[in-house]
């Protein structure tokens, strides 16, 4: 395999094809699809400037199944990797299956009008996907994604099973705006507004969003306010490591984050539902993105790290339980540095690509459709330390008692 | 002179009906026209079962002169008042003109998209309603209207000019939102983000908006902190009063209220230049007013009181000087059970029909251009106590310190 079709250009579609074209032993042929052709030029130019490595690009409306597949066949792409919203999720599947390629994505398909974060609707693509001898790589972000794979190699390497786990991500940059989310702005929003979930002793446990908060001295950065929430991984990890005791969410936010998202959902900005104004429907929430910083532009402003990593406790081989801590640690400057893009958009960018390196030199080619956790993580966590996102493990006394 | 023409069917315009069909040996003949019929239609239906009084509608769009004056030469009505919003004013006081009547508003013009407060507009009318005959009263609500009504009251009555004056509009009230203006949020909004202007020695001082805050104990409803602001009275009479060496303006607020306006603000809310929105432009701010509660609807859900008056420092015939604080108190819960509005509403559209009624008997009948604090103040203060703002004066020992 040589080609491959990337779709969505915002900071991770970036960040994606550069970190690509800096290994074009793996990507031959690279090409760059969006709805706006422009940005895919913009960041077509930034790649050949960067690493002498020529993209192609093309535009694409990603809602509509029979130009993807005449893309696809036009590119000769052999995987689709999706960075596009998490709504195109299931049409480019479709759109695979139908061209007969290979497709990987960093989140989960969630329906435009509805806050719902579920597996459910690509799960059922396994029988699909495997019939054509086809594999789809579901959540190779860092969260889904690399909080996966550092989980399924603490089982492999160090535990034989999985009690506790609690999933934190922290981000300790500061873009100096007064308010200006990280990462896609909509999506952001929507998780942070939905009320908290985490799996315990087999069934979920809802409570309202952001009321449960911890503090955390995280590496590298320090103290930070964290806020118990739902996120993908936990249906998947608890699904397909059904030992899990407790799994849980935790991310970090400050107090004047929490105070503009409390006054926006006061007033109604956060609403996913049409509101008619002087006779055009407006969905409150595109709007209120429409009026705030693109994330990509915020690149160059973020100074300070992340640390998002696992929290990990199960039993031995020797039959005591141990805990661990497994984490990555990275500068938003030196992600600007390297790729133009600060550490939010790089932490998702990077394991895209290394999930896409790996289905394309077939360690991850297994027909069907997979979650990270499920497929082995040994030569992914090597690519991790080679290609920017290098982790540490330690190990601590007791889980923390939060 | 008995017919009437009100042009605005929000609180203020509701109000304003309902108190003229409690005089009907004034008002013989009422018409309320706006852009929506339906509104119209909903409080002629409420006027009536109140007061026995039927009341005429009419749907209009204000911005166009020819449709007004067809109305105005189908209703036969004299006075046209104008409660509508304060970018109609210029085209309503051509229509008066062109159909030759008398003209009656609340609110100073202002520019839809700039936040630029002015009598200059309106002012520029001064010879051509004077050479027609025909009388404009600009300003006749609560403020401007009676607090300016009030200092001219006490100019002619207490003392022999005005040295300092401090205008105090004080809202008590809660309506048990977490954010919602008691009036129209795309004024009232556009009033708090502006910069605050004072009138000292000749001159307008400008601070940041919203950084001068006092707190002042309100007779009747307690300590509050408000806010030093720009509001169109400070020029009217620091122009017809040349004699004021202080006119300042000041607003409560509460906490809640300023943080939020601050976050909307943050995120560009409040902004009043359209916005490209998936190829539509979109205004902001009035897209904020879409999404917050009609202030309206909020008449019912309204507890406490407001205050609203003068402090007045100035020479008297004797030589010395003296204090007065002029103010009335009104309670929302009563507006409510009287006229179906709160207090905000009241107190606006009560001066509203005052102004209209002096001017139907011919007391405020002087061909021309002219803000309140112009005209012989007795009348209105006398008709203030009878129609439901009675007020109060206290002589204070000396102007208060901030």
């Amino acid at each position: 395999m040589e080609k491959v079709l990337v779709v969505g250009a915002g900071g991770v579609g970036a960040v994606a094809v550069t970190k690509m074209a800096m290994h074009p032993e793996i990507f031959k042929d690279i090409t760059l699809a969006s709805r706006t052709l422009s940005k895919c030029d913009a960041i077509a130019s930034a790649v050949k400037t960067r690493t002498g490595v020529a993209i192609r690009t093309a535009q694409l409306d990603a809602m509509n199944v029979a130009d993807t597949v005449a893309l696809i066949r036009e590119t000769g792409a052999e995987l689709l990797v999706n960075l596009a919203l998490p709504y195109q999720d299931l049409v480019l599947m479709d759109a695979c299956l139908e061209a007969g390629i290979h497709y990987l994505d960093t989140a989960n398909y969630e329906p435009e009008n509805e806050a719902k974060f579920e597996y459910k609707w690509q799960w059922t693509y396994q029988e699909r996907f495997k019939q054509a001898g086809l594999t789809a790589i579901l959540g190779s972000g860092f969260d889904p994604g690399v909080t996966s794979i550092m989980a399924t190699w603490v089982r492999k390497h160090k535990l034989t099973g999985i009690r506790l786990i609690d999933v934190l991500d922290c981000n300790g940059g500061d873009n100096g705006k007064a308010f200006a989310t990280n990462f896609n702005p909509e999506i952001n929003i929507r998780e942070v507004t939905a009320p908290a979930r985490h799996w315990e002793n087999g069934a979920w446990i809802e409570s309202p969003a952001m009321t449960q908060k911890h503090q955390f001295d995280f590496p590298e950065v320090g103290r930070k306010n964290m806020y118990l929430m739902y996120h993908e991984e936990l249906e998947s990890l608890s699904t397909h490591f059904p030992e899990i005791e407790r799994a849980r969410f935790w991310m970090t936010f400050g107090d004047a984050y929490i105070n503009h998202v409390t006054v926006l959902q006061n007033v109604g900005m956060t609403g996913i539902d049409p509101v008619n104004h002087n006779g055009q429907d407006i969905i409150p929430l595109q709007f209120l993105k429409t009026l705030l910083p693109d994330p990509s532009d915020l690149g160059e402003l973020t100074k300070g790290k992340t640390c998002i990593g696992d929290i990990i406790t199960g039993p031995t081989p020797d039959g005591v339980e141990k805990t661990y801590y497994i984490y990555n640690i990275c500068d938003h400057e030196s992600c600007y540095a390297e790729v133009g893009s600060q550490a939010v958009a790089y932490t998702t960018g990077v394991p895209a690509m290394i999930g896409a390196a790996l289905v394309m030199q077939g360690v991850w080619r297994d027909p069907g459709v997979w979650n990270t956790e499920q497929l082995d993580p040994d030569a992914f966590m090597e690519m991790l330390n080679s290609d920017g996102l290098p982790w540490q493990l330690v190990e601590l006394d007791a889980h923390p008692d939060f």
